[in-house]
């Protein structure tokens, strides 16, 4: 077994050709140039670049003793927030714990139930979620830059109701904490006001690399990850990323194969998995290169298939449908549990060819049969190799992707640290809630949407 | 508000030209006549076109009769399939319950928990999902058509082991419930000989086309949903697709606008949602469509998207990215539960401009300025309206993609009822799991796969 995450590129060497690679490596190395010279687009927002070996040791403990505090005094934790600042603890509660966390008894779970939310206008979700608190002992982290983003900042006043009728004011005060602007904004002053525990979002760093921020850190604490493992491991994928040459980063060459495979003319990356725990780390990713890479009409379209699952029935599409993609395998190589098949009598099933084998065994053996087919069919399979599922490599695969990305965003011509695009929803929001200062806008639109219902 | 489920291009129209339209419901309409005629490819899977009206009234007794049993007898409902088998009853468990079912308490959910079981290799999540069930009563709906589908008869083994160790194997093959062909295959064997209760799979019904048979009918059943009610807003649906004039077809024209976009040279439709709790309606949709469509190198690739949670971050690309895509929404009129928005004093989070209004009417004010933004981003929205979340349009919903995607599939020229690409996988894996038969497809693999790890 590896004993770091890689990148194999070595199932998909029939669809590029080495000189190609060569060329675009020359590419990928004058993009990180930039990069790390703090010359291109975006350079303000590169905290995410240095956060493994920069995060504050002070910050960083006080993470942890909140989350102890957490831990001991709640049964459930909301963690409200929109964007790209909970996909990335989402992703790491879900790969690193139980399939069915939130579920299981607490004895087995040893952590509060974390609940995301406020990312929707969904008030039958919240509500649901309300009966899913019930009167149970529960504390709140609020993740918002500015405080006034409408969805997380509606749960919020949900939630702080429902928390400050069953303790009073003062003690759910204690309960609540705030992910925020380190000097300005809403939420930072109502903190102060009220005496809410804050962490900083860092200024430098966007939402869709916020993963190893305390956004990130404090539910991925509270659920019982080791945080300073995390960061050993994105500390690792940074030293490879910074200093190995073309040939040993598989950062850059993954950056450089995803552009080869653009200018080839595909337009669509899939993410795909095998293992079940795997599904909101390709949802994380899918944000990350979503947001950063979506710009001037360009990219590649960023989709999340669970492979297991859909592979009767997405299958078939990848298969033979239009040739439009690539794909990407996320490959836990050693599974946590293990299962055999026994001999059974009689062999009601067929199974009994596989007697003696593991289950994880004959996945490898499908995973095989995938990637052959898929060649066979014209579609190229990268694949991310994760020894196991553990802290340190998930932050080694957190600290891969994000590296790929700002490479790859160089690589195709944009700025991969904004997202103007966003604003625009923003903005007709406001315009149609009437918010002063929206006037101009608000004309528009209807003069636009006239004769619509 | 309306009392169907209906189709509204409205918010498209700037995309594509009234003649165009008009040509291309030629095309739906001559295509209907093929369908309805039984004179295209696949015609001999055209069960599920008339099953809303077909369905034996004995057997749907019988379905109602074993999960009113289940429903007393188990905590716990394993559902084992692979494919199209499960997403359908997924779905429906999940768009008609709580958003948070198989977590709140069981008084409160009136049901047993549903699992969803047999779609992969992962042996951990296996292993955890056997921690879930615990040393509860639980039963297990399987479905196959012959048995012998590699991840389900797998899981199958697993908790039929765990079965008998608890109740001894006649009171455990009490507790299983199988969906399987009528006559033949190893489950119809082992059903037989083991005295299962079995419930047909019907010979001309695709997997990707079978939630209004057993297979989907047990599940959503033993979940406390009526479904009787749910075939007969199949049955309305069916009654408006066969019937309507093309004005008043919301199937035919949904048809014709997806052909007709990706003839204008759209590669992908993405389906999405504000509402949580049509997530898996929307991976039904895509699977459906996926397979059906996915054949000679065509077929708009299907996407789905949880815009609520994706806005800030998915909502760039599909506003800023590579112009590929249209979109549907799946829009629910009435919500659920109602929440309003209150004066708070001090207004610390900029939201009292909304006092005294609904969440939900916030929402709508939110998917409009989506609408609009996307709109200005040349992005079409097509959207499908549905009156509230109750069975009777859930069924509507369903039929009305069935058709829908036959339509669609004739117009595009491949057969939508077959799915051979995924046949590749299977002899792949059996040739390389050493299966006697194989052999020379083995032989090939190793050949080619020379050089590989």
């Amino acid at each position: 077994m590896r004993n770091h995450v890689t990148f194999d590129y070595s199932r998909a060497e029939a669809f590029f050709s080495q000189e190609e690679l060569r060329m675009m490596s020359r590419q990928a190395l004058d993009a990180m140039g930039v990069l790390l010279g703090r010359r291109g687009a975006g350079s303000d927002l590169l905290g995410w670049l240095d956060l493994p070996g920069n995060i504050d040791k002070e910050e960083l403990a006080r993470i942890k003793k909140a989350a102890a505090r957490i831990r001991k005094n709640s049964e459930v934790l909301l963690v409200i927030g929109i964007g790209g600042s909970c996909p990335g603890a989402r992703a790491a509660v879900e790969f690193l714990g139980h399939s069915f966390s939130n579920i299981l008894d607490r004895e087995k779970r040893g952590a509060p139930e974390i609940y995301f939310c406020g990312n929707s206008f969904s008030s039958t979700f919240l509500k649901h979620l309300t009966d899913v608190v019930g009167d149970r002992d529960f504390s709140i982290h609020m993740i918002s830059r500015s405080g006034t983003d409408m969805e997380p900042a509606l749960a919020f006043r949900v939630f702080r109701e429902l928390l400050e009728k069953k303790y009073g004011r003062k003690e759910a005060a204690g309960r609540i904490y705030a992910t925020t602007d380190q000097e300005k904004g809403a939420l930072r002053q109502l903190a102060e006001q009220e005496g809410y525990e804050t962490f900083p979002m860092p200024d430098d760093v966007g939402g869709c690399f916020s993963v190893l921020t305390p956004a990130g850190l404090l539910p991925i604490a509270v659920s019982g990850a080791d945080i300073d493992k995390l960061m050993r491991g994105a500390a690792s994928a940074r030293e490879c990323a910074l200093k190995n040459a073309f040939v040993e980063n598989g950062a850059l060459q993954y950056a450089a194969l995803r552009n080869i495979f653009l200018r080839r003319g595909k337009s669509v990356e899939i993410m795909c998995h095998y293992e079940p725990g795997v599904h909101s780390i390709s949802e994380w990713w899918k944000q990350l290169f979503g947001e950063s890479e979506g710009k001037y009409h360009r990219g590649l379209l960023p989709v999340s298939v669970d492979l297991a699952a859909e592979l009767y029935s997405m299958g078939q599409f990848i298969q033979e449908g239009s040739r439009l993609m690539f794909e990407t395998i996320i490959d836990i190589e050693k599974c946590g549990e293990e299962i055999s098949v026994n001999e059974e009598p009689g062999n009601p099933d067929g199974l009994n060819d596989l007697a003696g084998r593991t289950v994880d065994s004959v996945g490898k053996n499908a995973v095989d049969s995938v990637i052959l087919a898929h060649t066979e069919g014209q579609v190229p399979s990268l694949m991310v190799h994760v020894p196991e599922a553990n802290e340190f490599y998930l932050g080694e695969l957190f600290y891969f992707f994000e590296f790929a990305c700002a490479i790859s965003g160089y690589m195709l011509g944009v700025n991969p640290f904004s997202r103007p695009g966003v604003e625009n929803y923003r903005k007709n929001l406001y315009a149609l809630l009437g918010k002063p200062g929206y006037e101009q806008r608000r004309e528009e639109l209807y003069s636009y949407t006239n004769g619509m219902e």
